[in-house]
């Protein structure tokens, strides 16, 4: 992933993130060490470039708070465990709180009996899936997670949305190397539609579908639909086993945590009365210890073997999941910060003014 | 999915399919037992019109056997277990041996803590990957299973296979209903590039590369390479993603089993003598009841919300996973059997006289 750095963009420094989204949540009420959890995880998404996850939803979860949809004061609550299991209540809390509590469970678990496996309801927006099967990774374990969300992907031969965009994230590292996955279950998110719909260039057969659920390459419409197709795209190139990972997904949390599931979630619209989400939410951490001595080389050995594979294009070589995200805070090391461009840095300063908080400072 | 029945067609009771491969198996000196677990495994997968993984494997077994690159004798060991972990080894057994040994650990254990997750190396092709998933389901648990296969899936970008179309199943019941997921993480199987091929039909841009790595739409050409294209296709259409999932699998089978992975992973061809396989596999049950009450109901609602959400085309109704699986088990039950076609007949005569096994009656 490349960074944009353009005329209409400023670096601001990692440190500075943490400061004007703390701060933020803290004008709104939030408990400072509420902030600072929800601060970290917006600020390891524009780490990694996923900008949609960033500072970019900082204005959405402010709105949350302010409206009293999301309770900033809430602490999680267990409601049932055995030694490798736990049923969580987020009670309404922050994303970070309640899925950083559920991830601290399961590695705990794991630690103990070999797995940790945790479902949580009551639960909002979480952030980056990746972030909590990181956790789990950057502790010696194998890291799982997956989260519900309001319906915007159709299922194969529907003319409707049935299922959230519902993403699973897989984690697990070595000292030297680190495999990450975090992906929706569907071909694309919304953000890369919006990208083609400004640029406006027809986006590929088999992102999106039309209102009445045909295949359509026209942004325009592919947006105001948001009618996403299941990873696979069309029936004929497999797309019901996209469907059919966004439906495991949905029994492994919604349905298996007694939280909202499918159409009963409501839209993610910033102005929808219709809440609590009360999303399901699933935390799985598992020792590599448990099995065979030496986890970790073959981990390097199957990582290095991949990206050392041939390329078609020798300018385009093969790559595993994370190492774009790894390139991506490369980027951001070497030039002192993540890139924000006019409508993120606008969206800022009427934050910092309408909350009285320090606008964000840039380098330079 | 139906069944093909015409002239060239017979008609084979289940009881018979199992007589038939049981005798066979005993015949090269498969101990009953393990004749009639490897049996009902294969019917299970011709039941359920996995026609690719049922009867037309029987001769691959068999000449397993016979050249001794699978143990007809063996029983799987319990190298290392914690209170939800089971560390196995298979021996170089028979699928279904080694399979049902470590799924039946991990139901265990799911029901003593909450999670059995069992790793399993020294295994071999264990047929429907489906079938283990469902062992747990049967008895009120969510079930998982993963295994690693012979490398026949590009990465994105590269011009040669990374790893094998690596399936991940998962299954969950109610008293009524079920969810069955089973499928390859490739774009297609082999099987449906070699359906084409007999029909001198061109293959839909998206499922498979030539030598090179790059697109093809002839299904002679895509038979001969072999390189298939992860779930989602090309690098555009979220391949990617696809390409992650059967890492995924590879990192929770092989690796974390200590057995072969990727690369190590011998051709699955009845000539190669680089064996044994030890391929790795895993399986997981996890126990609803841990979690919230009345899984089943909601189990149930989301099936046919998305049953009976409005389909595009009215003659092909929205159907989740497991629903063509049944409809070809209610046909298997209406003819009274299942439909084998010339090809698939002919070599079950041919192993009768072989193996001096009475041949297989047909119905009528």
């Amino acid at each position: 992933m490349k960074m944009e750095v353009n005329q209409d963009c400023q670096v601001v420094s990692l440190a500075e993130c943490r400061r004007f989204i703390t701060e933020c949540m803290i004008a709104v009420g939030t408990p400072e060490a509420h902030a600072k959890a929800q601060s970290d995880l917006l600020v390891e998404a524009d780490y990694r470039g996923h900008y949609s996850h960033g500072m970019n939803r900082l204005e959405h979860y402010i709105n949350d708070i302010q409206m009293g949809w999301t309770d900033k004061l809430a602490t999680p609550k267990i409601l049932a465990e055995t030694p490798a299991t736990a049923w969580v209540d987020g009670r309404n809390g922050l994303g970070a709180i309640v899925g950083n509590f559920s991830m601290e469970i399961a590695i705990k678990k794991a630690k103990n009996v070999g797995v940790g496996w945790v479902c949580t309801k009551g639960a909002n927006h979480y952030g980056i899936a990746g972030a909590y099967a990181m956790q789990a990774a950057k502790v010696g374990l194998v890291g799982l997670s997956f989260t519900n969300t309001s319906p915007l992907t159709n299922s194969t031969r529907s003319k409707k949305p049935a299922i959230g965009v519902n993403p699973l994230s897989c984690a697990a590292s070595s000292s030297d190397d680190s495999f990450v996955l975090d992906m929706s279950t569907s071909v694309v998110a919304v953000g890369k539609i919006e990208m083609q719909k400004r640029k406006h260039e027809n986006i590929p057969e088999g992102w999106a579908l039309d209102h009445e659920g045909n295949v359509t390459v026209d942004p325009e419409v592919a947006y105001e639909a948001l009618h996403l197709l299941p990873l696979g795209g069309t029936e004929l190139h497999g797309g019901y086993k996209g469907f059919g990972l966004g439906v495991m997904v949905e029994i492994l949390t919604g349905v298996m945590a007694g939280a909202n599931y499918a159409k009963h979630i409501p839209s993610y619209n910033p102005f929808s009365k219709d809440r609590p989400s009360d999303l399901g939410q699933c935390f799985i951490a598992v020792d590599p210890k448990c099995f065979a001595p030496d986890f970790e080389n073959r981990l390097d050995d199957l990582l290095q073997f991949a990206r050392n594979l041939e390329p078609v294009n020798s300018e385009k070589p093969v790559i595993v999941a994370g190492d774009p995200e790894r390139e991506h805070m490369a980027e951001v090391d070497r030039v002192g910060g993540v890139s924000f461009c006019r409508d993120q840095l606008e969206t800022c300063s009427k934050l910092a003014i309408s909350l009285k908080v320090t606008p964000l400072k840039f380098q330079n």
